[in-house]
C-alpha cells in the first residue's frame, strides 16, 4: 500500500486519516504537537516543525506521497524536495497561488478569471488612490491569513493607516456587496482527471464559516454549473494536484467573482462526509495518489453543515446526551482540540430527507451547535 | 471525553476507530499483534491477549467502557472483570449466548423465539434419534465457530460420525430449506433505548458471507417489521448493551427461524458506513457510551456491499485504478490484512440511486469485488 504523508496535524488531517483507512492506504503525519487535532487518532505520528526542511525531508522520505492540511510550509522548503524528487501534491508552483494573494490575483487575472479589482498598495496613499473616493476598501495580508485574520475592511483613510502601520505585505481589493457567498470545491489528479461537487453556499459570521448549505439553494443551474467549470479550469491551469476550494462572490447581479482559493480539503466540504458519495478527504487521496476520482454524487436533496466553535465550557462531551437525543439524525464530529473560545472545535452535519425542509434542518443544525457551544439552544 | 476499549485488532476494530475518530470518543484496542487490522491504524494500542485475565485487566483499567471486536474472551475473564467494577459492554451475561450455541437456543426457545429444532448430541447414536431418519441434519460446534467453520452438514450417519470423532461438544439442528437468509441488526444501549436497521438479505458461499443487499428486495413489509421487532425484543431480553446481529432464515413459507446471533458490529451492518445515515460502528459505540442512539435512515433506495476475499495475487493495491475508474460510485474498503486466498480482507459497497437498478448495481459491485481479487470481473 503507498504512504501518504500529511504535513500538519489539524482537522484535516485527523478527518483525512478516517477516509484513509477506509481506502487501507498507510497514512502519515507530520505535526507541531503530539496532541495535535490528527496527532490524537493517527498511528503514525512526526512531531515536527513543517518550517524545516530537514524536519519536512526527513518526514517525506517516509512517504510516497507528500500534501497538507495548510499552506504554511515556505514555497522554498517546497522547491527544495521537489528538486530532490519528492511528489509534492499539490506542487510548489501552484501552493504559491495560496501563499501569495498578489500572485493569485496576478494569476487569475491573466487568465481571465473574474475577480474584485485589486492593487498592491504599501501606503496610505497607495490604497487612497485605489479607493478614488469610493470606501469601504478591503485590505488583506498577502500571505499568511486565515479564518477573517489578515482581511480588514476600511471604512476610511484613517483605518487604512491602522492597518498599513502594522507594516506587513498589503493588496487592496474593491468592497464586493455581494448576495451571498458560494463555493466549487474541486478535484483534479495528476492524470487531468477533474471532479467537481455541487455548488455550496457559506454563511461567515465575523470572517469565520458558520454554516454550508450543499447544493447553494435556489442558484441558477447556469450559475452552478459556470461555478464548477471555472474552480475546474482554475484547478487545471495553476496545475492543482489534489483538492481546490474557490470561495466566490455571488454579486447582486447573479455574477461571479473568485474571493479566495485553497488547494486541500477545505471547511465548505465538509458535509460531504456525510452528504456524499465520496468525501472530500477520500477524494484528496485518491487525487493526491493519481487514483481515478470517486462520485461527487449527494446523499440526499441536501446537507446542511454547521460549524461548532468553542465555548465558555471545556466540556462538549457532557452535553453530546441532549443534541443526540434531541436529533438522531445529526452527526456530531468533534475535532478532538482543547475547547477555547470561538475556535473551530467540530462540526455537525444534517443531511435532508425531503428539499423542502431546508429551513427546518438548518434551524435544527444550528441548534445543535449553539447546544454543544453554549449549553443552550438558541445561542450565537 | 470517554474512553472506550475494545478487545480484538480486527477489521470490526479497524472501521470502529475510524467512528470514533468522528465522535472525538477515545479509543484504545487490545490486539494479538503489531499487525492486526486495528493495530495498524489506530493511534493507542496495546498488544496482549484476550485470554489472559492479566492482559484484559491492564487494558480495561485505561478505559471507561470495555467492549470487543469477537466472542472469544473467555466467560470467567469477562465476570472477573465486571466484579472488578469494569463496565463491560455488552456485559457476560449476554455475551455467553454468542459463546454457547446450546445456551443460545435454550434461551431464545424458553422465550417463544421461533428457532430450528435443536439438541445437545454426543455420539451418532445421538445424531440418528435426532434425525429420525430425516438427512441431512446440521452438526454445529457448541463454541467457537465462525465464517461456515464448526457447521457441518451432514448427509448421512457416517458423515456424522466423521464430525462426532473430532470430539467437540455439539449440537444438532433441523437443516432448514430456507427461501433465503437475512440479518436484523438492531442496537440497544444500556438505558434501555432500541434502534432498528433496515432487514437486510445477506448471500452466504461455503458458509462465508459474500453479498448483502440492504433492504432485502421484495421483503414483506410486515415481516421485515417482525424481524425487526423480534431481534430488539431478543436484545432487550438478554440484556444486550451495544449491536446485536440476529442471523435469520426466512423459510419456504414466509416465516423466520433464528440462525445465530452476534453482539457486536456485524458484517451484515457493513453496508451502514455508506449506506446509512449512521454507521453500525457509530452505533455501536454510541450504545456502549449509552448515548442516544443514532438515525437508522438509509442514504439510498438500496445499497449492495460484497466482501473482498483474498486471492492469490498479494497486491490488491495495484487494481483499485481499473476498479475505479470504472465504477466511481464504488466505495472500496480494505482492512490492511494480509492477502490469503479466501480470508475476508476487505468490502466493496455501492449505495443505489433508483429502485429498479438493483441487479445491474449488484453485478457492479461482484465485478468490483472479482477484479479486486482474481483481477478479472467474472472470477467468483
Amino acid at each position: 500500500m503507498p504512504v501518504v504523508g500529511m504535513v500538519g496535524g489539524g482537522q484535516l488531517a485527523r478527518m483525512t486519516a478516517q477516509a484513509a483507512i477506509g481506502l487501507g492506504v498507510t497514512f502519515r503525519v507530520l505535526a507541531e504537537a503530539p496532541d495535535d487535532s490528527a496527532a490524537l487518532v493517527t498511528h503514525d505520528v512526526t512531531v515536527g516543525s513543517h518550517l524545516s526542511l530537514q524536519d519536512v525531508s526527513a518526514f517525506a522520505s517516509r512517504c510516497d506521497v507528500l500534501t497538507f492540511d495548510h499552506e504554511h510550509v515556505p514555497g522554498r522548503v517546497l522547491a527544495e524536495l521537489e528538486s530532490a524528487g519528492v511528489l509534492v501534491r499539490p506542487g510548489s508552483a501552484a501552493l504559491r497561488h495560496t501563499q501569495d494573494k498578489l500572485a493569485m490575483r496576478g494569476a487569475l487575472t491573466s487568465r481571465g478569471v473574474p475577480c474584485p479589482r485589486y492593487a498592491a498598495v504599501s501606503s496610505v496613499a497607495d490604497v487612497e488612490k485605489f479607493a478614488a473616493g469610493s470606501w469601504p476598501v478591503v485590505l488583506k495580508a498577502v500571505s499568511g491569513g486565515y479564518d477573517g485574520k489578515g482581511v480588514w475592511v476600511c471604512a476610511s483613510p484613517a483605518e487604512a493607516a491602522e492597518v498599513v502601520s502594522h507594516g506587513i505585505a498589503l493588496l487592496a481589493e474593491e468592497f464586493v456587496p455581494f448576495r451571498r457567498e458560494l463555493a466549487a470545491l474541486v478535484a483534479r489528479s495528476p492524470s487531468g482527471q477533474g471532479a467537481a461537487y455541487p455548488v455550496v453556499q457559506t454563511v461567515q459570521v465575523d470572517g469565520i464559516c458558520r454554516e454550508v448549505i450543499a447544493p447553494a439553494p435556489g442558484l441558477d443551474p447556469e450559475v452552478a454549473a459556470a461555478a464548477q467549470a471555472l474552480a475546474l479550469r482554475i484547478a487545471s491551469s495553476l496545475g492543482v494536484t489534489g483538492l481546490l476550494a474557490v470561495e466566490l462572490f455571488e454579486t447582486a447581479g447573479g455574477g461571479l467573482l473568485v474571493n479566495e482559493l485553497a488547494m486541500r480539503p477545505h471547511n465548505s466540504g465538509h458535509w460531504t462526509i456525510d452528504g456524499a458519495r465520496t468525501s472530500q478527504f477520500e477524494q484528496h487521496l485518491r487525487a493526491v495518489l493519481d487514483l481515478p476520482l470517486g462520485s461527487c454524487a449527494v446523499s440526499g436533496p441536501f446537507t446542511v453543515m454547521a460549524n461548532l466553535l468553542g465555548g465558555t465550557d471545556p466540556d462538549i462531551y457532557d452535553r453530546y446526551i441532549h443534541v443526540m437525543a434531541g436529533d438522531p439524525a445529526v452527526k456530531v464530529h468533534f475535532y478532538g482540540k482543547e475547547v477555547r473560545p470561538g475556535r473551530k472545535i467540530g462540526h455537525v452535519t444534517i443531511v435532508g430527507d425531503s428539499a423542502g425542509d431546508l429551513d427546518e434542518v438548518r434551524a435544527r443544525a444550528r441548534r445543535a451547535a449553539s447546544y454543544l457551544r453554549w449549553g443552550t439552544e438558541d445561542g450565537d
